[in-house]
């Protein structure tokens, strides 16, 4: 029995990560959302690994936290550890990441959706699209409602016609023992939608009280907390710990006993998994000579026992998979709360889609995060915010929001699905940015919160405060331009003191600093009038004035790169014999057999990196057949 | 591919409610025990009202508690609001209530579990029990594991092929969204056991921003908290307020008007609903004199807008819902967060059970909770905890615990499931216990904690400080029977001052409070040795001093009543003349027609108190006959 239950602006199917930005950012830009979800318990729920960010995911949050997003803001609040990582690496891979207390980061979420104006949660299941000269005019639930709308942004994660698959076994079913969402997948296709299968994964969850952590390396966290969200202040908090161990020769050999019985090697599974995020017997099987893996023991909040097993997801029959948790260092007892599992479930090919993340052949229907095609929380809330944004401008009539490659690794990301594609479940990293210097995490807030102000997702208050955080951090800079430093006795003396060579003419101190054994922090005492800033606005400084050389360099490089666009490859080209190309890269080349730069830059899993390993190579090829010639 | 995955001394299925009790007394009486869920997120999960307690369940949780149950102790650390109901009533029937923190309550109790030694809580469906030579001796799961054990205890709840139902819409699924549990029912039937029909329903969640509650009338937490457990020592907390409002005319309207629409009235559901816990539509059309019908708004929790409407669960269709929900003082432009819906569930009839809750067919399978017929997170506890003790005394060969009628509300519960049978989901009331007096919740510890520690539940901590609670009271006691007072002029004067009647001799103490106007704080100033005592030791010394002779009046009152037994009801008697007799008892007295006082009694639905009414009446007309004769 249908029923007209109303009209929105903006319907948003799902509220996982992807769902939530995209339901806040509409709402927050003043469409009248409804955000349906099959089960109220499960928003902003985080199936599989305790944490937030991470290499490249770290960046991703910063951004969506610079465009006004949530995800950041609601980390901060609820995570049990922080860290920086790859600290002893340049600026440009500095990611943060951060363990979520699962329970309260998906309550705290669900609160803020509950109390943001404009935005109206509901637990219903959409069966429907109603679709009319090509055109979304609405969605009907499973209860009968019809909800009339503009706009409707897809964010279903794995839930479309979810499968479990635990070795032999496989069932109808939605992560982690939730419901599947059978109907809508019919419905799409019926729209001339082209579906795909996907597959992911995930470790089991084990007793704390079964673990042996004293055989483990301890990972505390950072001892000074730096927030992912520009909008935090300093946040002191009492932190876990998490830990590190390894496999062990039996694990290997429990592996290989019984892959005839692993659904990935037997042909159960059909569908493709994240190459980034493979299952233990998968990492197994694919690099035989490894001796061991790493294995991260991640608490899952501060009021429960229950352990992530990270590195260890597994689809492997659940005997088996006990067998092999008890030959892993610490997990000879263990105790399996949650046994691991793969899902099966239905994605969109994401060329379908425009760069605004609307269906080139449905206006008004949009889609975010899993469903197309990529993998991880990050990458989801990141699309999620745009799909929300974009739905709301198309509302508006405006023009939709299309963040460059150079702008934001969401644009990367984006990019990367709608243009190039992908045949796996997409996982971000920093190597698939050519402007690794610029994307930086830091700087998020300079690249893209007057963007998200523009288009009115960033408030006022978050407004001011980027504003403030901008105008200090040019007059630093400003200011460190005009400090001259000149060649005194002292001067000389301090630099040598830094194993700094002597300054012979007078100088600026923002150039001084260029200097590789200098920085910013260290010359303090050449810099009498320095005023203390805030920790972050001193790491910004520093970081625009030392790498601005490379960051410049970068930039040409790019430019550069765009010369070689049309260079030919050989046919004969073994892709194996080049030294630095990523396995990705060598599979992807060597299946393809791109006919020039061109093409091999637009596959799918070749980075830019490997474009300029291949450019090298060539050059080199050419130049030593000149000489033999 | 099924496979062997070790041996355990008991197997739960379930937790919820009855789960999490029987699971924590089984461990904590030292047999290894398996808890199976199919969702480790929904572990003491609250799928209805949020809050535990209230008039006779607030007793059962007292008794839980005291025989080393968890419940009381769960609330006392999750609560956001508590009040002792019926203080202007006799001791009999105060009753404490407590609402609940639902995600801090999930969470505590299953972390309780995870802690507990001997208990391996796992996130596992199991779809068979297998019996050989009618003895339970395993139980397989979905992913194929077979677990050996002596004792299964079946808590599922309303899992059962458990049926959504909205107006005209059913699905298959389970509580608020979550799975149902569709294959272990054909294997009871398989294994002979008989399988009913119940439903139950719960109201719509509702957004608070739009709840008007200036319009409604505050119900504060009490100001003094008294703890549910009797290991809770005094608390302090922030609480909440919930909202008394009330149904309009308009209310009526809509539902008369939809009626036909109303699964209960229009056939689709055949199964029984809890009389106790009628649906809106149930109360507007079984009582059409009333004008108003009253409505509790209470929070789910802190860290959330959602608002219970209690006293208003419906499984009307979704759009009448709405619109029913609109006609409420307050709720004129209320949001719905979560549609209300009703639930058919398989359950058995508990007559197949022992008073152990064994099932007399199949030693070592036990059923507790809503699958035994019953209604309410309190009954379900209640059941469990007795599941959980008598599987494990069958482990350990021992004779089962049975609480009499006169030990406990939970001797009732289960002697009224087991005995009388049920033909709708059961709820306990005080009206249901002949020994009211005698089974008040302020001395649940002094009726069960000796048994709860004689058959190894209750821990020493506890123990020791039942023994000092108890030595303290009997001291206090006693010293009161020792104080004399003596008609003295300032006695005299004081009990004057206190409307009581002159002191013609010496009485002591412990006497003179069973004065009516006087009570155990009233006499202080007569009382020069009294030293200061915990609140709950006066409480508890006055009503055994001030209610003593109540006390074995009632018992009396049950000795007289034994003679009754076999006097004999007229064919021609018209229940509906006699006063007082509730509706129930006059329904079902109606329908079963008894012959004699002895097969009334036993009707399930007939309380105590509606035979003493029916004595009376009997009685008066047999005088009244022999008069007129």
């Amino acid at each position: 029995m249908e029923y007209f239950a109303g009209e929105y602006d903006v319907v948003v199917i799902g509220a996982g990560h992807a769902g939530c930005e995209a339901g806040l950012a509409s709402a927050r830009m003043g469409c009248k959302t409804l955000m349906c979800t099959m089960n109220l318990d499960s928003v902003g729920f985080m199936p599989c690994n305790p944490n937030i960010g991470g290499t490249a995911k770290g960046h991703l949050v910063r951004e969506i936290d610079a465009l006004g997003g949530e995800m950041g803001v609601n980390i901060d609040q609820t995570f049990i550890q922080s860290r920086m990582l790859n600290t002893s690496k340049g600026p440009a891979v500095h990611s943060l990441r951060a363990q979520a207390d699962k329970k309260r980061y998906s309550e705290r979420m669900k609160h803020v959706i509950e109390k943001e104006e404009n935005l109206y949660l509901r637990q219903i299941e959409v069966i429907d699209i109603k679709v009319e000269n090509n055109k979304v005019c609405g969605v009907l639930t499973k209860n009968g409602a019809y909800f009339k709308t503009k706009a409707v942004i897809l964010t279903t994660g794995t839930y479309l016609r979810g499968k479990i698959i635990i070795g032999e076994v496989s069932y109808s079913g939605g992560p982690s023992g939730l419901f599947p969402a059978n109907e809508l997948s019919q419905k799409l296709i019926d729209l001339g939608i082209e579906l795909r299968r996907f597959k992911t994964g995930t470790p089991a969850r084990v007793n704390r009280r079964s673990v042996d952590l004293s055989k483990m390396i301890e990972q505390q966290g950072d001892e000074k907390i730096i927030p992912f969200s520009f909008m935090s202040d300093n946040i002191y908090r009492d932190q876990v710990s998490c830990y590190l161990t390894y496999t062990t020769d039996d694990t290997l050999k429990v592996i290989r006993d019984n892959i005839h019985r692993s659904p990935l090697y037997n042909g159960t599974i059909k569908s493709v998994g994240p190459r980034y995020c493979p299952s233990i017997e998968d990492k197994v099987m694919r690099f035989p000579d490894k001796e061991k893996h790493q294995i991260f023991i991640e608490p899952e909040g501060e009021n429960t026992e229950e352990l992530y097993v990270g590195g260890a997801s597994s689809s492997l029959p659940e005997e088996v998979q006990l067998a092999m948790y008890r030959t892993i260092e610490g997990l000879e007892n263990v105790e399996i709360l949650r046994t691991a599992y793969a899902i099966e479930y239905d994605c969109i090919n994401p060329q379908q889609l425009k760069l605004s993340l609307e269906f080139k052949s449905i206006e008004g229907l949009f889609g975010a995060g899993q469903v197309n095609g990529s993998s991880g929380y990050e990458e989801a809330a990141a699309q999620g915010i745009i799909a929300g944004i974009n739905a709301s401008l198309k509302i508006k009539e405006k023009e939709p929001l299309i963040l460059k490659r150079s702008d934001a690794y969401i644009g990367v990301l984006i990019d990367d699905l709608v243009t190039k594609g992908t045949e796996e479940p997409y996982r971000m990293m920093t190597s698939r940015s050519e402007y690794r210097l610029i994307l930086r995490q830091d700087n998020a807030d300079l690249r893209l919160t007057e963007i998200g102000h523009n288009i009115g997702l960033v408030n006022e208050e978050r407004y001011n405060k980027f504003l403030k955080r901008k105008k200090t951090i040019e007059e630093e800079v400003a200011r460190m331009k005009n400090v001259q430093i000149n060649p005194k006795k002292e001067v000389i003396e301090f630099l040598a003191s830094l194993n700094s060579t002597e300054l012979k003419k007078s100088i600026s101190l923002y150039e001084l600093i260029k200097r590789p054994e200098l920085d910013y922090f260290k010359v303090e005492p050449l810099d009498n009038d320095r005023i203390e800033l805030p920790d972050d606005i001193k790491e910004e400084v520093n970081t625009i004035s030392k790498y601005e050389g490379y960051i410049n360099k970068q930039l040409e490089q790019v430019v550069q790169f765009k010369k070689f666009e049309n260079k030919t490859i050989p046919d004969n080209i073994n892709y194996n014999d080049i030294n630095g190309l990523r396995l990705e890269a060598v599979q992807k080349l060597s299946k393809v057999k791109p006919m020039n730069i061109g093409q091999a830059s637009r596959i799918s899993g070749v980075s830019p990196a490997d474009i300029s390993v291949l450019l090298i190579y060539l050059e080199r090829e050419y130049r030593s057949k000149s000489q033999s010639n």
